[in-house]
């Protein structure tokens, strides 16, 4: 991390501005949209029945949800739980790889909350 | 950042979740579609013009372009600098503010590689 910050702050050539930018926008890609990373966030409470995450991510349609929902399991952040016989209802739950996310979580949860200070502050 | 973290980690109540919603999804409205970090980015390499910011940031339309460096100029992200006598082309160049993202860029950087990684092991 420090390493990679450091190389972020001082090398700017245009190679490694090319290097960036495509890792950059693979995870952008992956993480397309305004609703993956607020879906994840409220996963973090526990598994989540469809109709929690539609009330806990405020303004998502069902459509959307679902969408975004398939796309996540694609991509191997999510679980959806179904149960054959019919005694639970089908659950989402976050996958051990979608951790590996956090580190963005952080930095985009720290960034907004400085964000607001600023836009108060001017 | 250690402190957030381990809070993010530890801290999955409801509560806790809806405000990390909530920072989070301020942040994301802010760097909202896929052009403007990428963008950011290769404005590291320092100042450049319109044409350089199209041939750098592959695929992105003049129109998009041109959309999303406004709306970087109104978030303080970018100063377009004009000379009035017409002595130097306009360039378009970071503001100091723009560092607060650095955080957020090594966050998506070090995830898309390791992703890349993830998805060529599987």
């Amino acid at each position: 991390m420090e390493e990679l910050m450091s190389q972020l702050l001082t090398d700017h050539s245009a190679a490694s501005c090319r290097r960036n930018l495509a890792t950059v926008r693979d995870a952008l890609y992956v993480l397309s949209g305004k609703w993956k990373i607020p879906l994840i966030i409220a996963l973090q409470a526990g598994p989540a029945r469809f109709s929690d995450l539609q009330r806990h991510v405020e303004g998502i349609t069902p459509r959307l949800l679902s969408k975004e929902l398939k796309e996540l399991e694609q991509n191997d952040f999510v679980i959806r739980r179904e149960y054959p016989d019919g005694s639970a209802p089908i659950t989402y739950e976050l996958t051990a790889y979608s951790t590996t996310l956090n580190g963005i979580i952080t930095a985009l949860q720290e960034w907004g909350a400085q964000h607001r200070h600023h836009i108060q502050s001017s």
